[in-house]
């Protein structure tokens, strides 16, 4: 048997979005932004000795059961084959795009693992088709696909989505108190959602900076109706000592740029943006 | 007076390329593929103190002038304020894209420093309008500006160009014997470059791997006859050794994969393929 091959996938922490459902999954997606973080998911992928050869997907040594993850690997017409090793730096559920990393890391280990020769763009095609058919997220893929500091300016996969990004590189701090259900979220009243995250686009788009985004994505989760008190809080005492915080879409989780939890007394995780998108590992 | 800013944007390798010019040059460009490598240019813009302080370019020490640097300058209005420090692990007009690399991060790093709000697709465009304008390069800084293995399916900046990328991380090797004059290429009988380029394009849209860019892109090198005689040796003693190795589009250099150099006797440059796009650096 050959080696395993291993993909590393940034975080992705959605500032603020707009839901744009259609019929055909590669043209469905979000408009929006976010930062992509160096904290991650490392996602492994080693052909299995036979049919009892352990779960098909651990995360972190648990076994689980992901359909974005099964939907790729079904796509790639390796799923007798493959068995899943995913180790994260990042909690699930709590907005940081970690089922959308396992799709997508799921996607280029396979590919790699298996000769099955797709290029980059039917990779993250097929991981965020998964993801957007599982219900589990609608930009993450994409975002994590390109690295940086992602507009989503159009939703889709490539060829059908549109991405530009704010030139920018800082550390970020972030701090999770629970999940959010995206599933929930988005199957509630998104008519706020549309009309907040389309004023926030035009913002951003209108001066692409890291402060501006942080600005947008605040108002955006206050007019969105989506700030927790908790959330709202840590915020609050993040902005009083001059920092610049928001909420992570869709989580309990507060991310701010540079030392802004931590000087505002939090004991907070930091890591970068992300300069790399998805990409294989030795 | 701010601190400096600057960018590291990796050096870009063509293996084959069809040149595609139109009257815009935000539309023109070229078709082909080509490696982006951890080789790459560190560019620096830091704010003048006055019209006499120092010469307004420099790479690794030495004043040059470099128009695509300058109309990358004036289009963000700070030719009279800025000034330009470049290192560079990589030869000048050898192919790797080192002229596209300084405009690319001349354009990341002023837009950093001197607060122009702009996007990354506004300074990819600029960059990439103004190495084509100087006729230095034509699908270089798309192709920094994404990193990886990028495949460019259409030319053209940003909103006209069309990517993809093979999925791999790679060793590459390099070696040099001197330079070749894109524009003097460019203005013979470019007919054969523009089939052989299509040709070479197919084929890796039908597999997009590491080992058909080589085999492409050797066939190309000959069909195209840009082969020279010491780049002909070099790569058929690398091929004859069980190697994969062509030819620099447009330098007098090969490269090659993993130990492909080193394992036919030559002494060659190492470095991998770049997993990130230019970005910014602290």
């Amino acid at each position: 048997m050959t080696d395993p091959s291993t993909a590393f996938v940034p975080g992705h922490v959605t500032g603020f979005f707009s839901p744009c459902p259609a019929d055909d999954p590669a043209r469905a997606g979000s408009r929006g932004a976010g930062l992509t973080l160096t904290d991650g998911v490392r996602v492994t992928v080693r052909e299995a000795a036979d049919a009892d050869d352990g779960p098909l997907i651990t995360l972190d040594g648990d076994p689980l059961s992901m359909p974005p993850v099964e939907a790729v690997l079904g796509g790639l017409d390796v799923s007798d084959r493959a068995r899943v090793v995913a180790e994260s730096d990042l909690p699930l559920g709590t907005g940081f795009g970690v089922s959308g990393a396992m799709a997508l890391g799921t996607a280029l280990a396979a590919n790699d693992r298996f000769g099955c020769e797709r290029s980059v763009n039917d990779l993250v095609t097929l991981a965020h088709c998964a993801e957007v058919e599982a219900g589990t997220g609608l930009g993450d893929v994409v975002a994590q696909a390109r690295g940086g500091v992602p507009i989503r300016l159009d939703p889709g996969a490539p060829g059908h989505g549109r991405l530009d990004g704010v030139p920018a590189a800082r550390r970020v701090e972030y701090l999770t108190f629970g999940d959010l259900s995206t599933a929930e979220v988005l199957a509630g009243d998104t008519d706020p959602l549309v009309s907040a995250g389309a004023e926030a686009l035009d913002r951003l788009v209108d001066r692409p900076t890291l402060p501006t985004l942080v600005a947008a994505s605040r108002r955006f989760a206050r007019d969105a109706g989506l700030l927790t008190d908790r959330v709202c809080e840590v915020v609050d005492a993040v902005t009083a000592a001059d920092g610049e915080a928001s909420m992570v879409m869709l989580g309990e989780t507060v991310f701010a740029l540079d030392l802004g939890l931590s000087d505002a007394g939090f004991d907070a995780d930091a890591c970068r943006t992300c300069d790399a998108g998805a990409h294989l590992v030795d």
